[in-house]
């Protein structure tokens, strides 16, 4: 049934997709930054963006493509449907505030897409779970990047580590998340383009090297059911990735070295970078591993972001009945 | 402490290696076939064997190349090295029957090396724990098929299912076992050359192959975790495998299709085939797919297994103080 708000305000969290271990099929959320976008109802009939924030001018304000607006849209066509005997023309406005990086390989599009369908479901008053609200949330990451992945939008939407199982049946596995487990990711002041990061990557992998990665993949999932930190520190390997995409990040061996000489569970690029994340397992660590990132890091003006992997995804910030 | 015993006979399963979703890095042990091992202690200094059964002389009675002795010598020569005070000049000899075909597909080899350390470390009194005798069963296997695999050692020596996190530093995990999950293996008599079953796959996987194969492992371990069996059936697809080596198992489609058919959880090759396997959730159900691969495979002699999956692994069959 819909109840709907006058207007709410959502935040989406950014995400660290491929976790080292799992590529193209694992994902955390942290606690920030992320995207906050602010919907007022109305009953114009239709979707419109007003303002955007903190984009230096990048974003569409045209709904059709905004990542934003084209997964509210997509959730209201079904909710139009799905209760049209409540269906009063309803019509709103999107002020979008980004509040962190493009092209920084924290799931910056993943973000606005959820936080797109996830306002648009909150301003009705959340008539569809989480759950209802992925399939939406899949078609504005789709609008923005070209393809059909979980990996960043998953763990925006829910929090916490999600699997996916299968992009194309989008089977999402919510995965245990041990206590005391902190995630530090730092941005640098440079961009890599989606393109070169994924031209740099080899179109095959050695079927040898392939089945290692499902021993440290399967490692990893032990891990978090079994709250067993040094088996996840072992299983944070990445055969695949690292070895060919780190050659656009700098200095990412001296990085790696010194970020586990701190005691870091793994070390890698996360998503596509030029960010990079560790895991550990205190505040204070992960404090320490992005002093020492941002030290080796100097020339390129690094933002840190340090919190304990995010269990709650996207939630509504304020809202007005 | 060595307590020396005058005689043990003990057996080691077979298994099946790959498991659908876990190339080269996943197996599990069923309650038959398998080699079951006699060995007298005396005080030559010596191991020998002095009979072999069941192999129609194709396995060699030298010690210093059947890799039943080659695992129990390793192990021998590492307690004489520990437990030197007490080391009285012992020596063995070993009776080995075969009580499993060749190139199976079952871990025939890996069963006489797991037998053989396994009984090398009974006859002394079990000074080893499982995990310590590992590494000499390692052995056995590597003199038999030149590789270094756990893939069918460690699940026939501990029973259950085996994840090979690294073979390199051999990590090997125990994953949970479901309650009635049951195993119907089919042994058709026909041979496939080991080299034949390699030379098949091609050398290198798709990386977005090989990224959907991870969904398909990690879907498949947390459904051990959860005992979510609808996710398990999901899960165990084979992306990279079955694609090629079904080519040399006759009628492989038409199997496939008949056993799903009939409500197995999942299907495929046992390792390198040409055996194959169905998971199912009852006795009931996994003599019905028994019964189906059989009719199919009319031409071929075929010889079933059906066992609950075997969660006891090497054991001692008989022993004389």
């Amino acid at each position: 049934m819909l109840k709907p708000l006058s207007e709410v305000i959502v935040f989406a969290p950014a995400t660290v997709a491929n976790v080292a271990c799992g590529y193209d099929i694992l994902g955390l959320a942290i606690d920030k930054p992320g995207d906050e976008i602010t919907v007022k109802l109305n009953h114009s009939g239709e979707i419109t963006i007003t303002e955007i924030k903190g984009d230096n001018g990048k974003l569409p304000l045209d709904p059709k493509v905004n990542s934003v607006t084209v997964a509210a849209q997509a959730l209201w066509d079904s909710c139009k449907e799905q209760f049209s005997d409540q269906w009063q023309d309803f019509g709103a406005e999107f002020i979008i505030h980004k509040k962190m990086p493009f092209g920084s390989g924290m799931g910056s599009s993943a973000a606005s897409a959820v936080a797109g369908a996830y306002a648009a479901n909150a301003i009705l008053g959340s008539p569809l779970s989480k759950r209802e609200v992925l399939p939406f949330a899949m078609l504005g990451e789709q609008a923005a990047d070209g393809s059909y992945h979980a990996d960043n939008v998953a763990p925006s939407l829910f929090g916490g580590i999600s699997l996916v199982r299968s992009n194309q049946e989008l089977d999402i596995i919510e995965l245990p998340v041990p206590k005391d487990l902190w995630v530090t990711v730092v941005h640098p002041k440079m961009e890599i383009l989606t393109k070169d990061a994924r031209d740099i990557l080899p179109a095959d992998v050695a079927l040898s090297k392939a089945s290692k990665q499902l021993g440290h993949l399967g490692g990893f999932i032990t891990s978090l059911y079994t709250n067993d930190m040094a088996l996840m520190q072992r299983s944070l390997q990445d055969e695949w990735i690292a070895p060919h995409r780190s050659k656009l990040i700098p200095q990412f061996a001296e990085l790696q070295q010194a970020v586990m000489d701190n005691g870091a569970l793994g070390f890698n690029i996360s998503g596509a970078g030029p960010s990079v994340f560790a895991l550990s397992k205190s505040e204070q660590e992960a404090q320490l591993i992005a002093d020492v990132i941002c030290a080796i890091w100097s020339d390129f003006n690094p933002s840190p972001y340090i919190s304990p992997v995010n269990t709650t995804g996207a939630y509504v910030l304020a809202s007005k009945s």
